[in-house]
């Protein structure tokens, strides 16, 4: 396996994607039980893998470090923040690899990489010894190209409350389909449509009752004030050089205000309501993990802040609510992996591992 | 008993001392918790009592329900913010009343009203029932004219970790004295050189180590800052026509950023840890409870400023630490009250409530 550089392992120091970060902490005393759990039963470690600086970006490129590349899409960013850990698993550097999710940072190169992906329901995997970001957000995850080996790290590192049940009811977010690319979309739908004796019983809803922007500001002002909380204080006295994205994001995370954040927490509770509301257990809901395929490497900074809000506009649902939600590698476009997420109800994270192994069959080669 | 208009009592509109939150709410379903216990043990309520506009001040006037009169300070501030609670008291019309304290709103009428009062150890007394303010430093409290009652309330009050010990040491904080007017300060000294044999083993310290303004900033924007997220949506909704003074506090707390904030975090903990060292069990803390006798009534914007500054320096040392502080009616100046304050171990209130008993035969008349 690889790990993303946000998990401790003992006597190294974690970098976190910034080697001010790096350069400023001590070698960790212990190993994360995450990571633990994983050699415990026997996985060995081939390396920490980079990762966007102190995870605040989806697009997986890093000033400091360079880019991992996407051996599935060439020329094309892998997305991130656990872009390292997709990169390698992608490339056949490991049989899995360990990243992390807040905002997209596994669903979204697991997307970009064409692997599986699991965002886990909000506080299933321990995060001790784990660098935080924003703690209401902050889960675990992991990537894998095989769906068999994919839901066998599921069953190493899934904790807590686990609730399985068989799926009876498939809700197909129309509205979220309705903000990726049309033809990626419709090829995710064409793929519904012939896995129908998989998952049957689907019916299209309106996800988001129009409220994409709303819960998607939301999130980025919640998410914002507490990157501030975990990172402020080490930012004021390091003085870290950040790359050019994440210094201008870290100056809007210092400057979110009272007002902005008691704005934000209402819709915040009123998203998680009506997205849980949406999925009861036995009931899951489809949507598009990212809404394109890969960026290209060089695409310009107005592109990507479209491409970010497009994309933070689908990952938010999760985000929000807490709940579970995987990506499979199902799709190619112009030869690109694009990812089909599901999410289910909170502890159904086993339940959309059987449903990675259940579709396995519909992967485009 | 008076009751502080935070507490719902069952049947009533809680108000806040703000008309439109009066007018925007229904009838309390329930009784406090600490209005019941005191009702349960035999106390009968006279009525709920006016204070500062959602308690952001500690001036003890109220722009839309007038100023509760100050009979033993005719033509001056009663105090706030549970200013209505400490009149009452103080003019005899209750034996008791329950107030309650976030940044100085009971020790502050207490010390202009001439009353016992006492801000418990943060957590030990329950607040539900009760409308918050700024979680991290709301307390409740209580105002009595006699020391034995006052010991009476505090015994079907307290609950939690209660560490009582005999008082062996006494640290006089030099540098809170010298925040306050210079004969007051004086008179308070000579009452503790009489009062000698009370508390013996005293030593002059200083508290702050020069850091009040930096404690009493971190403080406010603390405060601010979860003011807001306590009121900030209903304000945003009911657009409630403030009083002068709160308004521009509200102001202020809407706009304090997650830099602001991250920077008063880590000055907030070694606050705490630094006080908290400063008195294990066994050892208490003596300063002013306020910096001056209560201001006029028409005491200029400017002139009240510099008053809040001043009290919020002394104040916030229980606020950040949360320890409690009880503030005894001993001393008058000018024929105005004005209290002195000891400050006890977490969990050390009955300790103070004894000191409030032993120190009782010092009270001048």
């Amino acid at each position: 396996m690889a790990v993303k550089d946000l998990y401790d392992t003992k006597g190294a120091v974690t970098g976190g994607g910034s080697p001010d970060w790096l350069r400023s902490h001590e070698a960790a005393d212990d190993t994360a039980p995450a990571v633990q759990k994983l050699l415990d039963a026997g996985a060995s470690m081939i390396g920490k893998t980079i990762c966007d600086e102190l995870f605040y970006s989806l697009q997986g490129d890093n000033h400091h470090y360079g880019t991992p590349a996407n051996t599935l899409a060439p020329g094309r960013l892998p997305g991130g923040s656990s872009s390292g850990s997709a990169a390698a698993a992608a490339a056949g550097l490991c049989d899995f690899a360990l990243g992390s999710d807040t905002g997209g940072s596994v669903r979204i190169p697991a997307s970009f990489c064409g692997l599986y992906g699991l965002r886990p329901t909000h506080g299933r995997i321990e995060l001790a010894g784990a660098m935080a970001m924003a703690p209401s957000f902050d889960t675990a995850g992991w990537f894998a190209d095989d769906a068999e080996l994919f839901k066998t790290v599921g069953s190493v590192l899934l904790d807590g409350a686990s609730r399985t049940a068989p799926i009876e009811k498939l809700l197909i977010a129309e509205d979220a389909f309705a903000l990726a690319d049309e033809p990626v979309a419709d090829r995710f739908l064409d793929i519904l449509r012939r896995a129908g004796d998989v998952v049957s019983g689907s019916s299209m809803i309106d996800v988001s009752s129009g409220q994409f922007d709303l819960w998607r500001n939301a999130f980025r002002i919640i998410q914002a004030h507490e990157v501030w909380q975990t990172y402020g204080s080490w930012i004021e006295i390091a003085k870290p050089n950040f790359g050019p994205g994440i210094k201008d994001r870290m100056a809007m995370a210092a400057n979110i205000t009272s007002a902005e954040l008691s704005e934000a927490k209402p819709i915040h509770d009123a998203a998680r309501r009506h997205i849980e509301g949406l999925v009861p257990v036995g009931t899951v809901l489809c949507l598009p993990t990212a809404p394109c395929v890969a960026p290209p490497l060089d695409l310009a900074a107005d592109a990507l802040a479209e491409f970010r809000a497009r994309t933070l506009s689908l990952t938010c649902l999760a985000g929000l609510s807490g709940l579970p939600q995987v990506s499979l590698p199902l799709a190619k476009f112009d030869s690109c992996p694009v990812g089909l997420s599901f999410i289910a109800w909170r502890g159904g994270d086993e339940a959309l591992l059987d449903i990675a192994e259940s579709m396995a069959p519909f992967r485009e080669n």
